[in-house]
Formats: structure tokens, C-alpha cells, sequence
């Protein structure tokens, strides 16, 4: 089964919004066996969104329209819809009921301007938004479905999982796909691609490999076709093969993976401190508490996570974290020797088992020719040890921020692992 | 003038990267008056990157294309764009001389993979990538313009810079498009919308707004496209009128508003706070560092945010803010109580003249019936007064974590101006 994406609004086209719709939207289809063969945009205008549905539905499947079904004056899509399928807007009392509901339950008063979403496409299956006002709207039209969802990211995806998925499934019959990822961090792509090129240039022709770089990390998933007869075991055959090749990759690049799949580092670190009975806290100076917040994103850190300094005077690393003011005064805030009393003052501080610090010149001034914008040193410490690192990334502040970030938990993980 | 944009690449199509080049493209190019018309994604498969090309083509003047320019084999963008255009790849002794010459700055060796990129269309103008190895590609074809850039977010925005605008500009007669952006915050789309109603239905036909929610914001957009003959003040008529009408709506909006264009709130609230000569901190407890990030987010923070404490535990709340262990036991670590000793405790830990505290439940476990995961306190202090907040946020951790960021600092802001 294919499918196009077709996005909907102005917002997108003039670039206020980035649209992150579409990539969840081709990882949930993706994951199901729907292949997105193609996405594209179209503004508010009721010509190009024609032109745009008639150019999605060619050689697909499915076409997924997200946006312009808001409330505001700019949506134009649900009367467009009606017109190009030959049917007429009604009013769908159960579709009132439900918006009436969904107030009553988030206890705000009902804005009138609402009742107009209650007003649908005759010739459309209403899909039920649990989460907001908006219905999804499901067309078949010369064998062919179209479906219509809001633009709001909380909005489409629940109505991706609880109505469009199941209802695709059961519509069409899709055929297998298998993916694995395998993330790495510390190293480019050109030179992993070096490592593996013996195996990529042996991998099958129904087995793809993709290089996704993203700051200070590479994934790279394998993704297998089931090209043959849909048999019952298909799907089992297919894994079997690319886990077999996941398995290669993997021993050819063991000092890079940090993980697999969606994890993210700092929920990898999470574990393993959980795994080890660590407390752990962050002294962080150019990265502002972006660590702490990484670390804080995963549910569950308060178990391990009681808390982080972010010292960014001379100061506050001296009062909060007893860095000596000679320290600083002799060899800088940005130097080997101040990260490492920040880790050490840090386990006191917080009370923790082990501790990250961080200084760095973020940028984009503040650099001098002996520590040049983007220059970093890091440490992580317990109580028995402690190591140091130092990077020199770019002229970017947020870049360097999130840079850091990857290389910082890095280092914890390979520390709490006994690998540095 | 107009364009489409395509993007080449199966990461985009899986879903394995979210499309944010695209959004920073038709910014740049809007502001130039080029206006997006449509934008679109194809996988690394020759015909449908040659099908995606024509159909991209179709009633604009310039094609832009990213992606599919890496070192590594998953590409094949020059390939293809040779074989469309009718000529072959022949190597290009000034790009390899600087792609060497790149690798000589930033002090790493040479990979020998990347000469690959040093082979282009023969048929092509080269653009030169000043932050990177892949250079860009303008083609033109039949009285329109094809331009193909590498997909690293970095790479595609230099060379849009310094390359493809100015070209474009001196290439085509760009007509005028004016912006104007109101960015508001605490109010739903639906509210605002009631409230600008009749100034909404009054507006020319060459003015639209727009409405572009994002958590616990709202900006509203003013575009105004000029429609007469290209007259030398064409463009300053058409930024009075879109000016008046940006007036018109700013006096309906008074207590929303909190700044103009691109702005950020944490942008506005370092204004205030150098305006003011008022040095600022945090103490974090649910959002765990994400507020001290965000404002840290901003170049030259460091002149009025000295640090902040990110307390998660109970014991941490104690020690670094002196928050009493009875009312942490009488009231919750989420109460009005709490985040007020947190915000005075932070006055004298971090020793600045005001203060944030926050502490909630950020979900998506840990509510109980009287405090319900979403439930957020906050409190901003100085030494003559404090207020305090409450919210009721969602389920998505992530996403109580980001609203409650916005509220945060435009309470801040508001505390600042006295309007709270």
C-alpha cells in the first residue's frame, strides 16, 4: 500500500511553521507497511489545494490531507473537499454533541465560532477527534481514499492511531516492511561510511541503508522490502534477514552505538544509572541547564536525577560549586581545571554519585585566540575518579549547545560503562 | 516571482528527519518576495526524482531542490540531474581544490570519499559552499531556473545566503511582499479570532493574516502582496497599509501581545531585564532546566542571568533554597506555598534581583485527584513582592514541559512591566 501526504496552509509555505507532521506521520504508515511515496504542500487556495489533491493521488493508494480545518477565517479545505467529491456541507449533530463534550470536560466555555466544525462534508466518514474539535473526514473516491485531518500535531496523531491506521489496515492488505536503526555518536558520516563499505556494498536489493546525521550522531537504518508472495511468515523472514545484517553492522562499529531504535542518549544514560543505583547531577556553564532539561525530559529521572546547577558567573561557581577563585583567576572558566572542581564540587553540592560539568564559549563573541568560539571542556566525575574533554565545535551558539549536549552525555554513559 | 521546493531523500519520507530546511527557505525567499507556491518530497529513486522535477516545475519560475548531495551511496541527485539536463559529469579541479582546502582549516584529514563531490554536470553553474564540502548546482532549462543545494541545514542556509538569493534577485523582477508578525501569548486561536472579528472581515483583498499557533502561543501574520504595476515606492505604499492594518489589530490585542516578528519571549525578557539593569534567575523543579535554557538561548545572557538551581528532589529544595521541610510536608512540593519559599529562597542563593520558581507534575505519572498530571505552579519574586501562578496543563510530559515555559516567562515578563 502507498500513500501521499499533502499538507494544507499558507503557514507552511511562507515557513512560520515547520512541519513536523509529515515525518511522524510517514514513521507511523512506515511502521504498518503503508510506503509514503511522496508529500507536498499547497497554500489556502482553493484551486491549488484541487491541483494539489489530483497531483498526490497519482500512483498512490491513499492521500493524507493534514490542516486548514481550523476555525479561522483562513480554512478553506472542508468546502473544497465537498466540491471536488460532489457533495454538500450538513450539519452532524453528533459531531456538535462531541465539541459540546470536550468543553464541558476541559471546563472552558464553548466559543460559538465552533458549531461551524459541526458543519461536514455529506459524502465523508466522520472520524471521531478525541483530543480537540476538529473531526477527521475519510473519502472513497474511484477506488482510492482521501482523508482529511487537522493540522494540530496532538490532534492528527491521535486520530492517526485510534481511526486511520486501523481502518487502512483493515482496507487494504500492506506488505511487509522491516526497519532498524542503530545510533551512533562521536564520529561522520564519511567515516563510518568508510567502516562499512564493504558490507553496504553486499547488502541485498531489497535491503536499503540510510545515513540520517543529526548533531554529533549518525543513525543509520536498514530497511528490508518484502518483495515475494504474502505468505504468513513473510514478516518473520524479512526481520530475520536485516536483523542478521543489523548484527554485522553492529560488530563493525562497536566503540560508536550508543543505542538502538528511538532511543535517545539521555535515556540510555537514564538506564544505565538505574541499572547501577546512581544519583546523578550536572554543573553546567554554557549550556544553561540544556542537560539538566535533556535529562529531565525522560519520565521517571527524579529517580535519579535530584537535581543541577547551572553556574554561569564566576561567582556562582565559586559559591555554589567552591571552584577556587584562583582556579579561575589563573586558568579561566573555560579551562580543564575549573570543569574538574566543578564536577568534584558538584557531588557535594548535590549529593549525587556522580556528576557532569561543563564550560565552554558558546558564541557567538566571547572567544580569544587561545580559546577560540566553540571551544568546550567538559568532566564527569564520582568519587574516585574523574576524566576530561575538550572539544572545539563552531561559531554557532545553539549548534554548539546542542552539540554539547550529545558529546556531554556521551561521556557520562561511557563512564558510568568504564569505557573512559 | 515563484517557486517550488522539493526535497530529495527516503529520511524524509520515512520520517527519520523532520523538515526544517524548507521552513527557512521560504522565510528567506518570502522576504525577497518570492512567493513558495508548493513544496514536495521524493525518495532517492532516479524517476521519481526526474517526476518530482516536473511537477515541481509546473507554473513556477525557479525549482529549488535539497538533499541527496552526501558522500555516501544513498544518492544519486547528480546523476540524475545530469541525465535530465542532457550533459555528464566531469570532474572539477577548483571545487576539490577547496573541499581540500577546507579540511586544511578545520585541521581534520582529507577522507578520500568526498573527491566524489568534486566530480559535477558539466552543464551547470557551481555555487560555492563556504561551510561545507558538497557545492550547490543552478541549472537553467527552458527559461526557468533549477538550483540543487546540499541538505545540511548549515550548508543549504549559507548558500541561500550567498549564493542563490542574490542570483535569483539579479536573474528575476522580484514583486513586493510585506510581513508583519504580532505575536501574542495566553490566548486560544478561537478567542483572539472572535476579538479581531470585524477588523479581520474589513481587511483589502491583497492583505491575509493568518493565524500560527504553537504552544500556548499564537502569532498572527499580515501579508500583504503588491498588485499594481512595479512603481519605484511600490513597496514602502504596500508596508504603510499592511502598517495601519498591523496597528489596527495591535489596539484590539493589548493585554496579548509580548512582542513583533521573531522574537522570542526569552528574547523580550532579556530586553527588559538589561533595560531595567536587573540581574535574573531560576529555580526549577518540573521543567528541570528548560527555562535557564531557554533564556540562555539568547547571545550576551550572561550580563543579567547569573545561574539557577534546577531542584527536583524534596532535599535539594531544602538545601539550595531554604525551603522549609515543613511546608514541603504540609503542602506538597506542588503548592503555592512551595514555589513561593522557592522564588525568595533563589533571590539570596543565586543572589539576583528576581526570581522564577516552578515546580509541578509533569506527567506523565505522579498527579493525584486534588493535582492532576499538568497541574504547575510558578511564582516570580523580587525583594518587594512575589505572585504567584497556577496552571492545568495536559498529559504529554513534553509538552507540559514547553507551556509551561511560555507561561513562565511571560509571567516574568508581565511582573516586569508591572502588569502583574
Amino acid at each position: 500500500m502507498t500513500a501521499h501526504l499533502l499538507t494544507i496552509g499558507d503557514e507552511i509555505l511562507i515557513g512560520q511553521i515547520v512541519d513536523t507532521n509529515s515525518a511522524w506521520m510517514s514513521q507511523a504508515l512506515n511502521e504498518h507497511g503503508i510506503r509514503v511515496c511522496g508529500k507536498s504542500s499547497v497554500g489556502d487556495v482553493q484551486r491549488e489545494i484541487v491541483a494539489g489533491i489530483e497531483h498526490a493521488a497519482v500512483g498512490v493508494d491513499v492521500v493524507i490531507m493534514t490542516g486548514g480545518l481550523g476555525p479561522t477565517k483562513d480554512d478553506i479545505t472542508k468546502k473544497t473537499l465537498a466540491d471536488l467529491f460532489g457533495c454538500v456541507l450538513v450539519f452532524h449533530p453528533e459531531t456538535q454533541a462531541r465539541i459540546e463534550a470536550y468543553f464541558t470536560k476541559i471546563g472552558r466555555p464553548f466559543p460559538q465560532a465552533l458549531l461551524e466544525q459541526a458543519t461536514l462534508p455529506d459524502c465523508a466518514t466522520i472520524l471521531t477527534n478525541r483530543v480537540g474539535t476538529a473531526p477527521g473526514m475519510w473519502f472513497e473516491w474511484d477506488g482510492k481514499v482521501y482523508i482529511s485531518l487537522p493540522g494540530v500535531p496532538w490532534e492528527m496523531e491521535s486520530l492517526m492511531e485510534h481511526e486511520v491506521i486501523p481502518r487502512l489496515k483493515a482496507r487494504f492488505k500492506a506488505s511487509p516492511i522491516v526497519h532498524r536503526t542503530i545510533l551512533t555518536a562521536g564520529e561522520g558520516e564519511s567515516n563510518i561510511a568508510k567502516r562499512i563499505e564493504a558490507l553496504e556494498d553486499s547488502l541485498p536489493g531489497n535491503i536499503k541503508l540510510a545515513y540520517l546525521p543529526a548533531l554529533g550522531q549518525v543513525r543509520l537504518r536498514l530497511t528490508g522490502t518484502w518483495l515475494g508472495p504474502l505468505t504468513p511468515d513473510a514478516e518473520q523472514q524479512l526481520a530475520s534477514l536485516v536483523d542478521e545484517k543489523k548484527g554485522e553492522l553492529v560488530s563493525l562499529l562497536p566503540d560508536l552505538i550508543y543505542g538502538y531504535e528511538d532511543e535517545t542518549l539521555q535515556q540510555v544514560v537514564g538506564k544505565i544509572l538505574i541499572a547501577q543505583g546512581k544519583q546523578f547531577g550536572t554543573a553546567e556553564s554554557c549550556t544553561g541547564g540544556y542537560v539538566a532539561h535533556l535529562i529531565t525530559t525522560v519520565p521517571g529521572s527524579s529517580n535519579y536525577f535530584p537535581g543541577s546547577v547551572v553556574t554561569y558567573s564566576y561567582d556562582m561557581k565559586t559559591k555554589l560549586l567552591g571552584v577556587k577563585p584562583e582556579t579561575l583567576q589563573r586558568y579561566g572558566a573555560v579551562s580543564e581545571e575549573t570543569v574538574r572542581e566543578m564536577a568534584l564540587g558538584a557531588l557535594d553540592t548535590l549529593g549525587v554519585d556522580i556528576s557532569l560539568s561543563i564550560s565552554g564559549i558558546a558564541g557567538p563573541d566571547g572567544g580569544t585566540p587561545g580559546k577560540p568560539v566553540g571551544t568546550v571542556w567538559m568532566a564527569v566525575a564520582d568519587r574516585r575518579r574523574s576524566v576530561t574533554q575538550k572539544q572545539i565545535f563552531g561559531r554557532d551558539r545553539i549548534k554548539n549547545i546542542q552539540l554539547t549536549g550529545t558529546y556531554a552525555l556521551n561521556l557520562v554513559r561511557k563512564f558510568l560503562l568504564g569505557e573512559v
